[in-house]
């Protein structure tokens, strides 16, 4: 039976590029994702290439995000956001469109997106997952980005010939 | 590590042309946010061109948008609109449908188009967020708008060659 | 700064031809919306041109719908129907789905849809919205269905030459 | 004013073919759908054309119902189907993702596509709507598929020259 | 009248090759999903043909089942993966979209993916569904690959001519 909890063992880290692209919104809690984002990127891959894209709102990063999937030579893109679901259900609404939108484009572009546009009821809870240590959503993203990166270009590399 | 608060200075105010597309349902609210979206604009932009539209309801923003936004030379869209999600779910699941639209048009014609078509319980939140100072949506939707148009300009620029 | 309230003035109401889809699921209340959508199109447009569809139930108007669209001629299209959201998700599901395909064939078709498919929870609420003077959907459709296709008609005569 | 309360009167019962998908999740229960939907559907059209497809649960109805759509010949396709929203949300997406899929294959094809795959919250409300009498929604399935294939019909006769 | 109950007697089964797409969050609970996968697919076609993929997490899961199924060979891929929907609002938005994004993906591959990735609401729901006998998620994700498997090939097989 297969095992997955491992992830492929790596002899070394191979060169990669990435982008974040991270709304400005709730500027402090997003600023927390982009540091532990980049942080552990540099740690796992020490010359990775990153360039980091700033829109206003959450609603807005699919637009850029299209446009930087488009340019192609990208191994993964990391959207970073916090949207505090308030009062109201706009925000919700926007969650939810916004998650699709950033599918769409990942499968359009065949580029992997890591989603860490977060939906939160409160600072409280954006406090602990984009400033804290223990369950940073910028670190997991800055993992999962390398690892479905690997797993892309290693089913890419079998199926090229 | 990169810093998200600031947005990158600009020597000066680029000439830009935005296109306002507003429901005509709950007109004092609208109308609120109107208003404010185009003090906020010609604050930023003195020189701006502002086109508006006005549509019935929130449902029918996206048949003028798509026009709107085929025609091409808009630097960024600004959809107003106010829901009131009353007693039934009728409005809930127009909003939920209303906001996936412009995110699909907004991509398909890659014009940003701000969303602040927003969905309140009361009356109460609608004065709030529409005729207030202190979080009104247009004013938030005027910046977004400049912001996410420069952004994207920028983007073009570097990458045209 | 423009103002959105009043709609504007039009020295004689242009010829419009029409369409209404409409389910046969919940007849009582369906029948009041599709008698006062027609008497408010001739109250304001005496010539108007009104075909009358009808379909089993709320799921089954998209598939016309998207027909009658590929007909092409026609100023808007009006979308009739009531769905009792009961004691499952059945119509709840049903009701956002045709929310979003009634969305998309308005966009694909470029023909204006109004959207008066309610979602109510109970007879009561459909009574007031369907059968009522006050706030009769039925009346509100008509009236969003002229001037979505008196806007849409002035900006493609704008922007055509 | 039109009324929509009769169905037109067809002198005679044109010959129909149908096709039925069902899920064979809530066995019980899905077999009383499919019996109710061909009892009635013989009843309205003793030549009825019916073939039968099952697959395992509600969310591979669609990729099966995509297969029987592009074969093409069939005035409506009915799909069956039990899903008991149970303690976690699993069901509740795959209800809502499996609605939006029948809709798009349906408007695809261009064929009617019955949509009674019930979120049920529990084996009773499944036993009244499958196995009762009152309210049984296979014989609602059947009716539906007729009249919706009436009226399609109906129009592309009426609409082809 | 057709009974749906028990599915075609085969005489001997198929050579049939299947892939697993799992997500590696939460590996507890998806180690026993893959585990009831593979022992049951074993079970029911001894010489099946098992290709396992593993990526970070639910959300990475459509971008690399797109890869896969566009390879084209196989008769059915299975999604397995854990959501735990906690405090937030996030993972929703997250299994609501990749729930949508799996099917599209089936639907466009006209290839059968089955749908596991659950979604829980708590450790204890996830352990019953994943690691126990009784429901276990992961036997009924193996038989609904091989059912659906052949009632395509049997489709395909008779409407090829």
């Amino acid at each position: 039976m297969s095992n997955i909890l491992p992830t492929r063992p790596r002899s070394f880290a191979a060169k990669r590029n990435f982008a974040i692209i991270a709304s400005q919104y709730n500027p402090k809690y997003v600023q927390g994702l982009v540091d532990h984002t980049c942080k552990e990127l540099y740690a796992m891959i020490p010359n990775a290439g990153i360039a980091l894209y700033q829109v206003p709102g959450a609603f807005e990063i699919p637009i850029l995000l299209q446009e930087v999937a488009r340019r192609g030579s990208l191994d993964a893109i990391i959207a970073l956001g916090v949207i505090i679901e308030g009062e109201t259900a706009h925000a919700r609404h926007i969650a939810a469109t916004v998650t699709d939108a950033i599918m769409r484009i990942s499968l359009e572009s065949r580029i992997p997106v890591i989603h860490e546009v977060l939906s939160v009821r409160n600072e409280e809870q954006a406090e602990k997952r984009c400033l804290g240590e223990e369950i940073n959503r910028g670190t997991e993203a800055a993992r999962a980005a390398v690892q479905v990166a690997n797993v892309l270009a290693d089913f890419k590399e079998k199926n090229a010939a």
